[in-house]
């Protein structure tokens, strides 16, 4: 017991240091430092202060909900007089991160189910306009133009707002893309413009497509994806306030042309109707038009003392880097090399008899 | 070729480790030990046993499918009596991570397309309600009450069936939100509560709310957003059956009333009809209501040896720490700085006439 | 002045570097060596040539776009000969991220408002089928035949093509799914099969099905979720090319009936008619399908100088084990360690008349 507390003693009241070998020179010494600068510059500036390194880092979590404003009309022999609104051309009615807008058509009316000639077969059967029309009067009726212009051209001034939901779930963090310092007022006028009003979430679609350095009315007449993107990169040990969204705009289809299967974004949808004995009919349009798809992303970095600790381990880790690199000088690339080995290795044999070659007094 | 082979084997059977000085010293060595215990407890128990240093991490990858439930009836006079089921007010039908419930509505019945003295220019163009409305009845026919209660207030008493399915491609590890041990008779009659039913995947809309902190009718009357979070955080160490999603509830938009435009959430949409002459025409639904998104996160941690080797060598940097603490205090502090100093160093100058210098034996 | 200048000198011409111990024995030495050899090759082979642990690392950012194709035909007694095409099964029209390819339906036709004997009440609430029908005929009156076969069976060889985009914003790298060497005389025939065409988009849904290991009949009938999983893991240190997506299937419901509420995939929606007299009426559809989800996924990793050090730092400082494993051998197991304990050691007491008890000379 008591040899058991003494030998703890020993322990605790034990301090070992390794014993070092203080070369003045200004040669050597001048590189040890430089070395050392460098990689202190490297942790400090680089890792710590640029690259934030002790910070610990997480993805956003983002909910959207977005809102298309916009009236235009058109008149063609076929339709008539007509006037589109929201509910005409957003289709779904509403998405979970994006929007389509309708800016062109191809219409086929007054489908009905019945007989006729050709019957699908296996010939036929990847056509999607395969289906009998009875009625002769109809078949893409309207919406393809010479010179294809697009049928809804105007919507180039429908405006959208994007409501974006940030949640930083590690930190518990959520802020909106409706900065708490814009008025109502500012809203109801607003238009988003990348140096004026770049925190104006109401975007003109002519403006989206353009900032993405395409031309409307081409992707207007054939549709397309366009990206809004909203990176919230945030720094959390700043105030909330300095926590702001970046849009930017990006087309999501290729026009590339050589390889490019469907070029452009469309898709069908019926809208059917009841004749008055009962039998079903429909409308079948072809859509063409710009989805938006509203991407958010970024990270959010806070203080964290695992990160720290990391880069602090490290970075000395890698100090001891600068000693390496000055031995391997010292010791083999000088001229006095056996000099300083002398003075920092002792040598030891295995074999007592071996003692005699120490070269350390 | 023999030289060579005597590098190599004076190499390989070589074996350096530093020189130590060994300093017996009730106070510098309890300090020293009191650092290098405080390090390997950051290390070991904050780094390793609490923040799971040793995990590898993979991000959640997620399916979601939502299914409402729930019928109501209303009575007014413009509609009579009206049973609003699922394919009433779930707009649209189905859709990804998001389910739309129509509480509230603004109905436009009979829209025509026709002439009308107001044609829409640019003074009209922002209102979408600029359509022409041929029939005089039926602007806004009903909806919109004294008090404004929501027109579908008992959707308070819906219920929605959330399954979640989840993923973690790095280490292929999927689960359900509908555990195992979950019986089909529980699943029929169970009611998400926190504390008594807190792995039941059946919400009550109500509730969902109300544990939100808002007022249902409030939200039901001008629409608005809720986030149902579904947080998978998951030690895959241990047994699969520890793994359990938990489930939170935030509003994602915002009642501040101050800077906010378009309130609540609503979207347009129309139902098409035909005349029997073949006349199309439109009853216009301006829907008010909750959109829920299921919001699905969390991160999986797995043992790997990579982070495992990482922390050790960075923590046994930071060992490191404790031995240039205390050679500062006793070096440059202590009484008996001299007497230290002389033991662990030993000065070598540059020049050969220098060696008179060196303190050391 | 001049005093500090000589210290800064003194400081910035010093080079201070641990004085060593070199054994010389076969036995120490080659342990030595092999411990540090096989760090040497973690640190190299394992962190750095497989895990690639000098890259940063980035997620995906992803869009998708969905197509489906195909047509079919039904003859039943009560819908008639009928053709079906992408209009029709494809619920909503478009989805961001998904494609509902509805398979089989139960369809309640003519439901109208009405007065009916049974009023809706606490007992009935929760059938979603409880509307009045006014006409006795129509109620399921088609869909469920004998033997359960999906009704529209021939979806089986409906194809899918899959437009995807991805973005890593660290890198500003993008991609399509679409390669570059593809040409569109090989997208207008190709079929996706993982050996023949690993880069087809155009994807068959019974084949879909069948990779995951199930039967395209069962899941037609019921309704599932089916994953489309691309993964897109890129190491942007090599060509651009190398970069290229990897398709699979996966089922994303359960088929485990013994806890399972509302098993395969469904939901209800309804379309609307007018009568010749202004009223209302609806046809109920109960549509079971297929919903297939693309999941997108996948990290890029790029050279960065931070992980680098990270990985080289921890790297050195587990080096440092190698002597540590060494010292414990050499000092306290082997035969001989009092003679090493007195090479490697100098003790020093704290007090001056301690000095005596010095061992090293």
């Amino acid at each position: 017991m008591a040899g058991c507390c003494a030998v703890l003693g020993a322990f605790l009241f034990e301090y070992d240091t390794p014993r070092i070998v203080l070369i003045r020179s200004r040669k050597v010494g001048l590189m040890n430092r430089t070395v050392q600068l460098l990689i202190l510059a490297y942790v400090i500036g680089w890792v710590f202060v640029w690259e934030k390194g002790y910070q610990e880092t997480d993805s956003v979590v983002s909910s959207v909900t977005v809102k298309a404003k916009g009236v235009t009309m058109t008149n063609t022999s076929k339709l008539g007089f007509r006037i589109w609104d929201v509910a005409d051309y957003v289709i779904p009615a509403q998405e979970e991160n994006s929007v389509f807008i309708m800016t062109n058509m191809v219409i086929t009316m007054n489908q009905t189910q019945g007989f006729c000639p050709e019957i699908p077969g296996k010939t036929t059967v990847c056509e999607t306009d395969a289906n009998c029309t009875a009625g002769s009067a109809g078949t893409h009726s309207s919406g393809v133009a010479t010179g294809r212009p697009a049928f809804l051209r105007a919507a180039e001034n429908f405006t959208l707002l994007v409501k974006n939901n940030i949640w930083y779930p590690k930190f518990n963090f959520s802020k909106r893309n409706i900065l708490p310092n814009i008025t109502t007022a500012y809203l109801k006028t607003c238009i988003y413009d990348a140096k004026t009003d770049p925190f104006c979430p109401i975007f003109r679609l002519g403006k989206i497509v353009e900032s993405a350095g395409h031309s409307f009315q081409d992707i207007a007449t054939e549709g397309g994806i366009m990206g809004i993107q909203i990176k919230w990169n945030c720094n959390l040990d700043r105030a909330a306030s300095f926590c702001l969204p970046r849009y930017s705009f990006r087309r999501l289809d290729t026009r590339d042309t050589a390889h490019n299967v469907s070029p452009g974004y469309n898709f069908r949808f019926a809208k059917y109707y009841s004749d008055p004995n009962g039998a079903e009919h429909r409308t079948l349009i072809k859509a063409y038009g710009i989805r938006f798809d509203i991407i958010v992303f970024g990270k959010a970095g806070k203080f964290d003392i695992i990160p720290t600790m990391i880069n602090i381990g490290s970075g000395l880790a890698l100090l001891g880097v600068a000693t390496v690199l000055c031995d391997v000088i010292v010791l083999y690339c000088m001229k006095k090399r056996y000099y300083y080995r002398e003075k920092k290795y002792k040598y030891v044999e295995d074999y007592e008899q071996g003692l005699g070659n120490q070269m350390d007094q």
